[in-house]
């Protein structure tokens, strides 16, 4: 790119897309620098910071950024004893900026992730992809072998059902990364050197009834479609496992967006993920995971949700209720996560009146989930 | 690309991959020169072409390739009565190719189909990735979102459940096009200059429980996994539909595979598909399609195969049935085109007696669908 000259700000659209109408959710434990690369970008938006650790440390966050900042006497103070149900000590307390927003959509990254380039070799405006992707149907029906059909330049295949393709609405949009991929510790230990270095152009729907595992570095979505469900859970500090807060919410929200028939879409915006982080530490957090997960993930696999669960909080207060049936028995872990789980939504619809009203509020929720059972 | 020369063959590998284990699949009507362009990739492999339409006519191959050449006429004598089941006047009739094979792997290419280059300005050797694509394993069970995990500079993702790292085997591996784009007539009338410019690098298991419109203009597959499902139907000459050859077979694999735990692959390599054909034939060919297949998909995605149906043979057979007794209802031509399955299988096992012997035959395959009905 030897030559080239780059002006800042130039993939800024005039406009930028739905700015009074998006948060960004950032959690961390230090210094927020890593937001001057994304200046161009998030200045426009309102961050919400959630601060992890200690909270009498000061966070610095650069000029000109426009934020709201929660450290853990916060989170204390305004759930009071719900606030059990946030985690201490690990990024999964994100998922109290999503509770405390009143905007549509929520962006959410880590505070490692820089911007990456396209292949181009032009910064990639990662906000605008996500939107992009939520503000366009999702096809979680039928699958296009061209990727995105809403896409210029592309559209549905012969053989696609016309009746499919309006799609349905886009609840997640879950962005990839270059450079540290986004491995187990297992897999970190074995390939400490691999860098991912494909730029693969495509968004695509996760079909119908397929599980992924959902990362929370680089994640977008549509609060007032899904928002109750992308509870990041009890990881970290005096929890027994960690590094599986984004894995859970992702299969929750997926079985829940099936049942829904919402869309979750994965594939482009792609950031930089600049540091791997430490596999013997991760592998202390991920070992109980890795064993346990091989029957989450049946379990979700065969989940069924009754029809009368039309909201997303009726359908997370009935999850919680089977999480404690079916996986209680695997660790009373399972059974705290099951409680936390219906905490975290009475602490949603206290903080979201409104919604909680359209939607039945919790206490009715939980007289279906006892005549569902 | 204007200065850099091309060295021919210069892509191929030195020893070409299961050069006695493949045979390529050639649907025609006209001389075959665009074998020319393909030759430093196609030479080392047996060809096997099936001439469609009138059979007086000579079809003309290039020098210097192996192949067998069969016109109507021969498929008349090979087949007798059974012969019924294939298709004239239609690239349908390609499917009589898999049957005569020998081999274990098909690759069926169009004649309008040419080289096409990757973003690097490197020929394409599509033959190549096909095979890579069907000898590693595919992952039906859970998306990963790196896509295909065993390409090199990949894996799984944190998150990914290890019982499930193995994948299955891989049946098919479904290529896609450059410059046009495999359009309906609808989109093509509404669309003509649309072209797929955008190069996804990318190969991916569709997952299991999902459909998808399989076009067999760049198709790759396993005979002994899968080949006796990859009938393309009653199509063209004496036919109320066209265009629906390939999407008939694609349901039909695909639902068997997802019973037999076998992997479909899509995505890499690309050919360049030279020119669109008429949009006012084509709608012609597909009407009844069009609106036939939004019962169709219905009804391939609720068949349930049941456990006792252990082959392909027997999940056909089985699929026959349920075509016959679900899709008869909506016109004559299913149950036409249910009893023409069942001729395929038996025309298949006849051609193919080792095979036969080892899945059972038909008349057996045949009680058990009436034990099951």
């Amino acid at each position: 790119m030897a030559g080239t000259v780059t002006v800042p700000g130039a993939n800024v659209p005039s406009t930028p897309l739905l700015k009074d109408e998006l948060d960004i959710v950032i959690p961390t434990i230090r210094n927020l620098d890593f937001l001057e690369m994304w200046r161009p970008f998030f200045q426009p938006y309102h961050l919400i910071i959630v601060q992890d650790g200690d909270p009498t440390k000061t966070i610095k966050v650069p000029e000109g950024f426009d934020y709201e900042l929660y450290n853990r006497n916060d989170i204390n103070r305004i759930l009071g004893p719900k606030a059990s149900c946030i985690s201490f000590k690990d990024s999964a307390c994100r998922c109290f900026g999503y509770m405390v927003s009143k905007k549509k959509y929520i962006y959410t990254i880590d505070d490692d992730c820089f911007v990456a380039k396209d292949p181009s070799g032009k910064d990639i405006n990662a906000l605008e992809q996500h939107i992009k992707n939520l503000l366009s149907p999702s096809t979680p029906f039928f699958f296009n072998t061209l990727y995105d059909p809403y896409r210029d330049g592309a559209d549905f295949v012969r053989g696609y059902p016309f009746s499919l393709r309006e799609g349905a609405h886009t609840a997640v949009s879950h962005g990839l990364w270059l450079n540290i991929p986004d491995y187990d510790a297992p897999t970190q230990l074995v390939k400490p050197k691999e860098r991912n270095e494909r730029y693969v152009d495509a968004v695509m729907t996760i079909p119908k009834g397929t599980l992924f595992p959902m990362c929370g570095m680089n994640l977008a979505f549509d609060r007032d479609l899904i928002g109750p469900a992308m509870y990041f859970g009890l990881m970290g500090d005096g929890q027994p496992i960690g590094r599986y807060d984004d894995m859970w919410a992702g299969w929750c929200v997926k079985v829940i967006c099936d049942h829904l028939s919402l869309g979750v879409k994965t594939g482009l915006p792609y950031i930089w993920h600049s540091k791997a982080s430490n596999p013997f530490v991760n592998l202390k957090k991920e070992y109980k995971g890795i064993f346990w997960q091989e029957d989450i993930i049946p379990f979700f696999q065969n989940v069924t949700i009754p029809k009368e669960c039309d909201t997303v909080q009726k359908c997370y207060i009935y999850l919680s209720g089977q999480v404690k049936e079916k996986l209680g028995k695997i660790d009373p872990y399972f059974v705290k996560l099951a409680d936390a789980m219906v905490t975290w939504i009475e602490a949603w619809d206290e903080l979201n009146p409104t919604a909680a009203a359209a939607n039945g509020k919790a206490k009715e929720e939980r007289l279906i989930q006892q005549q569902l059972l």
